[in-house]
């Protein structure tokens, strides 16, 4: 039998936590008048009474966590984190159902940006700045969590970026909780000088904290309808393409920058092959922008950078309306949709690495063809991939297409149109944010689903930002029984 | 340097027997009294010179091949002999362009199903007969290059079906000819029995042989654009429905049937996985057009059966415009045109062994997440699924769909709309037939599509057919260098 009692004291200590995250948008709406403050308030209280009872109630010495106890507790504390962030949604003033409140939340501590709230501009400045801290601290945890527990968990390949601090020895843990802490300095800093970059280009210092928030994250909410196009100012643009692709590397190098060690990033492959897959697409949809629909040069250059690095780093923001930029531009958004960022970033999807992983091993697998006897090594950044982290690797990305394959079917239950479903499926999975078509696309927004789609992509977000594994272990059988 | 002259050898003997072939139409338009017979003998001359002319020059003693030119000589095979079945199309009085001709014998040489013909009916009857002759003798030969080449190329994880006869002692060949002769038997008596039934429920003589020669292939040929739709019989729809299941299954198993062996198809684990594979899409299909679409429960159960069998099995041929059922069935019918049935049979897509070995695959991942040090087995058919063959079937899955990707790209850049590209990416690939949507969809052609589209898809169906890496390693530098 599972002991639950550590899982729930660290559910319970992220619960308080959040309780006191929701003070920021009360003391927001109070100052400016707003009657949703009461509406935070009373959440916070809730959540503060779950979070502080489960810390009391689940006290335990010596505090000990096993692989088997890791892998519930990674999946509980994000879905109860849902859970009660939905609360103030469902308490504020805009009459939301708890299906969308919870949907919404989700959307942003899983940093996805998909929103049922339609007329953004009139909402609440509490609730706007409440969906972007969600993402903001979704952003942050995704890192924490890429970087100290799914290595450990050994989920998807993951185990290719165990720290030495991932060790079980004594001073792991100081180690560990150090090295998220310079993470998160690193973090604060770069969302601060977003903000400020916002502010300088026109922003409002509201709307420049907001969206520094959601886009360090590479998570999409933003405070218009319209999203960033809301601006239409090429500064804006620039700077959001810029920090959504900082969002997009690997954070742990950035500390390496910070000791010094300033080509570290660069030297990285993952972040080559990033920037290289990044480059080609931009021109792609660069020419064809071009070329093809006839726009003048300048703009399409911002526009196909701009909407090429929203979607593939999973952030979601939008300038124009991509749908209705053709068919290549749209098949290439939605296969943009399914590759992501750097591993221990902020993007989700299947990410670069693996992609190396795989192409390595495809390369490897084509020379074994014609030298059956030969030995064909994998290599990634310049060291032999072992059997095992290919194999995880492959796994993970036929799972991924797997249940990428069952959302879409399940969606297609519900009676949606088939490319909301396939692209719906596509950008819960990887956390991006708009999907594809009329409905759902850059243009639209997600309130107009049937309830039973709101819930479905709900799990899928959840499922596509914890890799996959992680909860879908819990579905099987034997992990309970054994 | 590559010695060439084997591999022309072979191309050279498989021209001839094509030219001989060429005859059967000819002769059939020269009862019929069509002057069509002209096109088929000057493309049998013209096929015949080059095939003798390759024969003549290219003699080598000792005959051996190498796996190098093994590679080349399947993808030319393939290659060359499409380019010459597509002279009487070129030829016949029907005006087809040569990129139609070529993609109308691409499509019945990989037993694909789609075609560029309009208004069949009214097509002369040695046309129809050499579409259904080149399907014919196209899923022969797949299940021949499959049983005898394949293993021994190791594409894919086709090693798994390694024969004792594919050893390379001096009785391998004798062995394998002897197989090859009882397997063109089996599926020379299945194609019999289906002729029979099919004109004893109602088709003339004419229509049975034609259809009976694209059913067992699992191709999806018809001599009327409305398909087997045109019969509107529902005991013509139960035997399609049988034999294009026939098709599907792996032919070596029938010999051991034939031998006495008769439980041996049904203890195959993949024949297993298969029959549970259809049963479970029939099911879902039957109780959505039962209860949603609401057809009668008979109706939805016909419908339901022959158009699933029809898309998993790669034949293609339709009784109902199946786009118009809604998402649902759409999403599903798509996801169905990449499963394809079993290893050695005439089908093609993805094939039930390779999800048996990847789920294997996954499900041993699942249990060393928990157990970091135990040892998780992977099992096909009772045996051990060894590594390299793992990494093999998962290196070809991935290969798959980056190669869907990449053809859907190549249609989004001709201007055809989206899922016109998607779907027929998807069906050229896995040599389905017809796509989704009102344009090459079941109740559509592809005649209306840009040459450069033709030309993609039929990359993608030759690509497909031969499992991807048997065409894909010829594109790597080294193939050639080395």
């Amino acid at each position: 039998m599972l002991d639950f009692r550590p899982i729930l004291f660290i559910v319970g200590t992220l619960l308080s936590t959040l309780a006191v995250a929701m003070c920021v948008p009360a003391a927001t709406d109070l100052v400016v008048g707003h009657e949703d403050w009461r509406a935070f308030v009373i959440s916070a209280l809730v959540t503060l009474f779950f979070g502080v009872s489960l810390i009391l109630t689940n006290r335990v010495e010596p505090f000990r966590i096993s692989l088997r106890q890791a892998f519930v507790v990674t999946s509980l504390s994000w879905l109860a984190l849902t859970v009660f962030a939905a609360l103030p949604f469902a308490f504020s003033g805009l009459g939301l159902s708890y299906t969308d409140a919870f949907f919404e939340a989700m959307s942003g501590i899983t940093t996805t940006g998909s929103t049922v709230i339609t007329n953004l501009g009139a909402a609440p400045p509490g609730l706007l700045l409440w969906r972007a801290l969600l993402q903001w601290m979704g952003g942050i945890g995704i890192i924490v969590m890429a970087m100290a527990i799914l290595p450990v968990l050994q989920v998807g390949g993951m185990q290719l970026f165990r720290l030495e601090s991932s060790d079980r020895s004594d001073k792991a843990l100081p180690r560990a909780t150090q090295l998220a802490a310079a993470i998160g300095g690193v973090y604060l800093v770069l969302t601060l000088i977003c903000t400020w970059l916002y502010w300088l280009f026109g922003m409002t210092g509201f709307e420049a904290i907001a969206h520094a928030m959601t886009t360090i994250s590479t998570a999409g909410f933003s405070t218009a309808d319209a999203s960033i196009g809301h601006f239409n100012s090429g500064p804006i643009d620039v700077v959001a393409t810029i920090f959504m692709l900082l969002g997009s590397l690997p954070f742990v190098l950035y500390l390496q920058f910070v000791k010094g060690n300033v080509l570290a990033l660069l030297r990285d492959s993952q972040v080559q092959w990033f920037f290289a897959v990044v480059a080609a697409a931009i021109l792609a949809m660069f020419f064809w922008l071009w070329l093809r629909n006839g726009l003048p040069p300048g703009i399409s250059l911002r526009y196909a950078s701009f909407n090429v690095v929203s979607v593939i780093t999973g952030t979601g923001y939008a300038t124009a309306d991509y749908w209705l930029w053709g068919t290549f531009a749209v098949t290439m958004f939605f296969l943009l949709m399914f590759t992501g960022g750097c591993a221990g970033s902020t993007t989700c999807g299947i990410k670069i690495f693996r992609y190396q992983v795989l192409y390595q091993t495809a390369r490897a697998q084509m020379g074994r063809l014609l030298q059956p006897h030969g030995v064909f090594v994998a290599y990634y950044n310049g060291r032999p991939i072992s059997e095992q982290v290919q194999v995880s690797v492959m796994a993970f990305f036929f799972v991924y297409v797997l249940s990428f394959a069952v959302l879409a079917m399940g969606l297609g239950l519900t009676g949606l149109d088939f490319l909301t479903c396939i692209s719906g499926a596509a950008t819960a999975l990887a956390n991006v944010g708009p999907g594809l078509g009329e409905q759902i696309g850059p243009a639209g927004n997600f309130s107009q689903l049937p309830d039973t789609a709101k819930w479905l992509l709900s799990a899928g977000m959840l499922i596509g930002r914890l890799e996959l594994f992680t909860v879908l272990i819990l579905l099987v059988p034997s992990f309970w029984t054994d």
